[in-house]
């Protein structure tokens, strides 16, 4: 593609659409160079932070029609860089539109601007009867950000992904028109589902302003447990066991001794579990505290098979469960802390294939020269591999890790697997995707791009 | 589109690909003209029925190539006509591709050809911890079709519809290849959801000749019972008051007296509750009966204050128990044979909308002089509605039909509702779309369909 600079004339129209000097921002700060993990870096030359969808109108149909690139970008916690400018242009920044639209619990909805952090929308239903359930970690995150990549998080298992809680998008298509996508409806055999083409398109097809969400009654009863397992193989293996028993977790999480490890040494504190070497964390929620106690009693005899120790409750009043759940908390600072610089694969497999990954990550260990940290969904197959560059130079680390990378994803392909879970494909990711996917398959994808945004307004990430 | 009839040239080319006599049938029979509803009906000029993926990508490209119109085709239990060759060509009947092609429990999946029976499906995993939960009422219905309609049923309140339960297709497209969109795996965030575009295409985009289904754990307990109302509103109502108390049904049907006096007569037996004119039928599952019966009770105390009578629980082995089942079973026989004709409309319209449409109903039958008996799902706001031809002619019929379908299709989008809830648009409704989803809507999904299928080998609905 070739773009367009932003010329003076181009600025001054712009501005005419967006009159508030403090929302047209044509000096920006490195506040909007990086993301998260900030292995892609881009200095946008404009940061728009529109208010109403006409704006957005307005702004894209002017970035389109100029051929000047625009990014949308959201609270940016993303991890693979799919929010920046990495041809410059315009940085279309959501955070303002931060609006509650709409609360409708007659219809189980709530309609809500894109740029909404998730922590407002759960500080906003406290004390409603209904949850937003979808429940990633980065609970900062906004709204329109988690469609964009259709974020998992740690109830999956049992409620699904962002996906499944979305009834209505409104979209601006780079044609500058304003779509409205699904409907307050629970139900649809209605033509092509043009919202679920959106929901994980990373921002790529059209500018999400608008998302109304799917309320879930809240469960009354709720509780967490760990359980320590020989090693983390048996733990993982627990999984289908449990399932197959009749009780369906809401999160089933697995973190190895290795990890706990190094935030012992983080925290510098001991993790109070010394038996067992790999444990999985699961929640259960229900309507009454019986029906939860008959579900982990299964769980325990079933786990008893793979040489689980007993269960330990985490919501008891106690210092132990406290300190538990720091641990699990701060599992992923514990492990950025140990090492200069950090990389992430977040491939999901079949649940059942989880420890042929690790073997892998155990083998590429060796091969490589890497220290290779993990922990992950066991409900669902996501894994979080963390590279460590401990005290490679920059080039070494980028060159190993390109090369851990790769090997991670033949092994997800082999598996039936899928490059990203929940964190995306991004600028970060985007030269592997047609040696994953095919070429037959990437072309597809492609000239549905196409038919979104014809001038490639935002550059596609596969 | 300018179509090709079928050459004697075609039918030797083709017949290479098809060697078998009996699935390459020249002189169709009426078996192949009509669907359940037999609205719409049209002949079609050969019926090729495959066994292989092979067979289906070599007849595929055949018919794009050389412009013979091709449409796929199940069981033939869809009510809108969109499996019909309505400008004749090739039928290409998938009820011999119905193999079982692998059961994994452990990554809880199990792969079908598209041909299957849900009921096929349903008697494979009796004897297993494991079910297909999406539970469309027409279980003789092949996984393909319920695939294509983005089938709903009777659960989709808890579980969602059949949507949320495909991991992976497999679907020949009109260049004659073979993809495969989703993965083993249970999240992506890994470009965009073409299998989700695929599911509720009617067929449009491509042939889905695999179906990856998600397996899910079975319940371990279940009710059903019936709670009477003095009439169908309060019944209705009882579903956001439900929810709140923190209760998700698996199911919540409604139904009228009014349907129940159709259903006397057609049985020739009484209904067995004498009071209330509205009742809803509703579903619980848990893991231990305790839960349910709290759950129970929690519903029993919230429908008291929306004046209803005491729950009567449908599982009990009684009399009574039974003769309301074979009512709700027979309800859409007993409209059926009270009248020599009949249409449908499915729309569906958020769940607080309900009392909305049927007093727009109530006003239909008086402005059209038209009897119009309703049930449905409360649960997700879909509702079934029977236009009835009773003395009408069938001019008379198809002109009341028109106005009736019309006006409900306006209330549904004056509701933010959709035009098909779970029985899809075919070419029975396929002139309504553009007024109900608007030109740009209707214009954007043309090019999706052009995008896959550019030669129009198989005719669009909308």
């Amino acid at each position: 593609m070739n773009y367009n600079k932003i010329s003076k004339e181009d600025l001054k129209e712009l501005h005419k659409f967006i009159p508030d000097d403090e929302r047209f921002i044509t000096h920006p700060t490195e506040h909007w160079d990086h993301d998260q993990f900030k292995t892609v870096r881009a200095m946008p030359d404009l940061v728009i932070q529109p208010v109403t969808n006409e704006e957005v109108q307005n702004v894209v149909k002017y970035a389109s029609d100029h051929h000047i690139p625009l990014t949308p970008r959201g609270n940016s916690t993303g991890l693979m860089g799919a929010n920046l400018t990495i041809d410059g242009g315009i940085s279309l920044d959501m955070v303002k539109m931060n609006k509650i639209l709409e609360y409708d619990p007659d219809s189980l909805t709530m309609t809500v601007q894109a740029g909404i952090r998730l922590k407002d929308i759960q500080e906003f239903l406290a004390d409603k009867p209904f949850v937003y359930m979808p429940a990633p970690a980065m609970h900062w995150a906004t709204i329109g950000g988690n469609v964009n990549t259709n974020a998992g998080g740690l109830k999956a298992i049992k409620y699904g992904v962002t996906r499944e809680h979305i009834r209505e998008l409104k979209v601006v298509l780079t044609n500058g028109r304003l779509y409205k996508f699904g409907s307050k409806a629970v139900k649809s055999s209605s033509g092509y589902s043009i919202k679920d083409l959106i929901i994980g398109s990373e921002g790529t097809l059209g500018v999400v302003t608008e998302v109304m969400v799917r309320l879930y009654p809240k469960p009354k009863e709720s509780i967490n447990a760990i359980i320590p397992f020989p090693d983390l193989k048996h733990a993982i293996k627990s999984v289908p066991v449990i399932l197959a028993s009749g009780v369906v977790p809401t999160t089933v999480e697995f973190m190895g001794r290795e990890v706990l490890n190094l935030w012992e040494k983080y925290a510098n504190q001991e993790f109070p579990i010394k038996e067992g070497n790999g444990f999985i964390i699961l929640g259960l929620d229900a309507f009454t505290k019986s029906e939860i106690q008959a579900e982990l009693d299964q769980i325990i005899e079933e786990t008893k098979k793979l040489d689980a120790s007993d269960a330990i409750v985490l919501d008891a009043d106690s210092d132990t469960a406290e300190l538990i759940w720091k641990a699990r908390e701060e599992l992923l600072l514990a492990i950025q802390k140990s090492t200069p610089m950090m990389d992430e694969v977040d491939i999901c497999v079949p649940i059942n294939k989880i420890p042929i990954v690790l073997d892998r990550i155990e083998e590429l260990e060796k091969e490589v020269g890497m220290r290779i940290p993990n922990f992950g969904h066991a409900g669902d197959g996501n894994l979080h591999i963390y590279l460590c560059s401990d005290s490679d130079s920059k080039e070494e680390f980028e060159k190993k890790g390109q090369k851990v990378i790769s090997e991670l994803y033949k092994t997800a392909k082999e598996l039936d697997g899928n490059m990203s879970g929940e964190h995306g494909i991004g600028y970060a990711r985007k030269d592997f995707y047609e040696d994953f996917y095919g070429e037959d398959y990437t072309e597809l994808l492609r000239k549905v791009k196409e038919l979104f945004d014809p001038n490639y307004v935002r550059k596609l990430c596969h």
